[in-house]
């Protein structure tokens, strides 16, 4: 990038924060899938000004501009594709508001997801979204990605919040965000039902959800999972079983004693071999604790993985569980299957070596079935990753030539120079991994 | 309309559904605000293939197309404001499945709400929005104006499903609605808490909401609603009140006992002279008869009437109500002060005889006054009604002039000959009423 934009820069957010240095660009040139292309520079704002300042830089010299948060997207969302400027939201960090009144949080997007958590807790609400990056992602990147769970808009008329929620910076960057939060829980209670075949776990899903009982979390693991996960953090998990459930309920007391009675029993009969119940708060975490380290496990089964978030129809979370068994065998691949079930958002994660071209090929083909799959049952490629590049082959499969092309449109409205995030999404342009 | 369109209309939509004599097109000139516009044509389609047919006929030949409903619409969004054709959605009434497993509902855009409602009652689930004209307006018009709930959306990318909510067919016309139905609830508790001063009804509502207890609903009514519903209804409500709420708890029964206790007990704290708690169904049922019937009891104060849909954050409903009464001094007209209160969507209801000039020009400087302040309070224009051209002249002082482009550049790309319900919303062109 030629030294007077860098200045221009400089001009706009302080010499301390524009970087370009080769040794200072490679943290930025990927996220937390296995792909990387470099930016030119990297600027780090510290307000709505200062990113509106660069934009117009950017837009004036036809720079690219890709939004960064933590980094920890798993669809490609933060790598610079193009090139050009990464816009590094970090310094964006405040929360400016909790109004425990109306119940909303604002907050700038460089601000750490659980920092948000824990801050409404102290007031008695809850922000219910809950990725497992919680601890390292920020509110932006979530919303940007759409990444476990909504905002919520208050415009009249078309409500441009959900335009931008999930656009995944190629409309726009976020400056600040507005979000709901919900009275905490009276109680919750937190259990885990331990089965002998995966199938019998995901049939439990599906008749729970049909039951008109909504837990707040009903997340499920297999046995390669869980094997990976116990090894990582030692709580006891049962590593023989064939999947579990992670069951949450929360609510007043006796409901929830109540509903827990009843998924309980459901669990059971569906072939649930013990329905563990945690006994204290300490318990109950060490849960949770297991369901976020599994990502993090992984790496315990092979160095890289396709982790995908194809989301079905709750009623048919059987059937996806079903078809991802019978792809391992096909393509002779391991493909553990975790997932958000309650919201029918499965994790099938393509586990392979890429130095073993034979393994690479079987992962990518595995990968195209599984898109495929999750379409045909009325699927959608994304619950939560995003689309990035790294699905954006399968887009318009998703959604129809004119969706597509509607998609193209808006983005020509929004960021006519086309620097925003270019090339991914509506504007993906070809086999670039 | 010239006799060779009118025949390739009737040769999409067959020769007894497309209208064009002036006594057909008087009830379509109009909908239950207080003007009028006539169309040229009404064609009423069977199906989403006859809309895509009629669309085509009307880009050819630059027709402006009004999409309707039941036309119970507030802000005039089917009133065809520059002629052309109305597309008159009755013969698209089709529930097309109810999938109880998955909780969600296909629907065709001329279905009745109540219908919907009805159906999904008897599968033990519920649709949970309820705009008070349920037994006439359809689905279809509900989500064109974001009426009383919204729809969810589940493509991945930027969520279109929330562009089209409350684009008021100023982006396209909807032909099939997938709607999101939760659980009925096991129990529910209504009561009628009524009060000697309007402003200690409102205050009640902010520290409910404050207490984290979420009441399904809580509606206000002050003295000149009781009366006029009292009148129309005569079911005993307190016509010496100058305020009531209306409120209903659900959820499982201990919890509902134990929120409704702590609700009475704010009630009283706050001045309730008393709380009544519906004893049985039927009380319950003639509570929401009185509430939904407050709409149609307005012709007892004044024939004409600015029914507003201004929402504010809910903690600032009170000082909402204060202003309204203020207002209703300083203009000297009557300002009927009803609303959706636990949602921070109140209808103050400007009561007027339009033939008393004077009056006439009061009414109008209120409502100037009712957008003003509900903009100034941090609020929104339109909480259900929609913006059609009622509201038009006050939208920009809502989005400001970068989301007011934002909004004719959306509209453009997706309505490239500008022919969808032309002059409302974004392409509002100055003083037509």
């Amino acid at each position: 990038m030629n030294a007077s934009i860098l200045n221009e820069l400089r001009n706009i957010v302080g010499k301390d924060y524009v970087m370009s240095a080769k040794e200072d660009m490679i943290i930025y040139a990927s996220d937390a899938t296995m792909f990387d292309h470099w930016p030119d520079a990297v600027v780090q704002p510290a307000s709505r000004d200062e990113v509106v300042g660069i934009v117009k830089v950017a837009a004036k010299n036809n720079i690219p501009l890709t939004g960064r948060g933590a980094g920890t997207c798993l669809s490609g969302g933060a790598i610079p594709l193009k090139g050009g400027i990464v816009v590094d939201m970090a310094r964006m960090d405040r929360i400016r508001k909790i109004d425990a009144a109306n119940k909303i949080a604002i907050v700038e997007p460089g601000v750490i997801t659980f920092e948000l958590a824990s801050q409404a807790t102290k007031l008695g609400l809850l922000y219910p979204p809950d990725p497992s990056s919680w601890k390292e992602s920020t509110l932006g990147g979530n919303v940007a990605e759409c990444a476990g769970g909504a905002v919520d808009g208050e415009m009249c008329g078309p409500d441009w919040t959900m335009l931008i929620t999930g656009s995944e910076g190629t409309l726009g960057l976020i400056t600040a965000i507005t979000l709901r939060l919900v009275p905490a829980p009276v109680t919750k209670k937190t259990m885990m039902a331990i089965y002998e075949r995966l199938e019998d776990a995901a049939k439990t899903v599906s008749v729970t959800m049909a039951s008109g009982i909504i837990p707040t979390t009903l997340e499920l693991m297999d046995n390669m999972a869980i094997v990976a996960t116990e090894k990582a953090v030692k709580i006891g998990l049962p590593v023989q079983a064939g999947g579990l459930l992670l069951i949450e309920i929360d609510g007043m007391p006796s409901t929830v004693e109540e509903n827990a009675k009843r998924v309980s029993d459901i669990c059971k009969e569906c072939g649930a071999l013990e329905v563990k119940v945690a006994q204290t708060a300490a318990e109950a975490e060490s849960l949770w604790v297991a369901r976020r380290g599994v990502a993090k496990a992984f790496g315990q089964i092979a160095p890289c993985k396709f982790a995908e978030d194809a989301t079905v129809p709750r009623s048919l979370v059987p059937l996806l569980v079903e078809k991802s068994l019978e792809m391992q065998k096909k393509y002779n691949i391991p493909i553990l299957i975790v997932g958000h079930a309650g919201d029918g958002n499965m994790h099938p994660t393509i586990m392979f070596d890429k130095r073993d071209k034979d393994a690479a090929a079987r992962a990518e083909q595995a990968l195209d079935e599984v898109h495929l799959v999750t379409l045909e049952l009325g699927g959608t490629l994304s619950g939560e990753h995003g689309i990035g590049f790294a699905k954006a082959p399968y887009l318009k499969a998703e959604t129809g030539p004119v969706g597509y092309k509607m998609g193209q449109d808006v983005k020509a409205v929004l960021d006519p120079a086309g620097i925003m995030n270019p090339g991914k999404m509506f504007n993906y342009e070809g086999a670039l991994h």
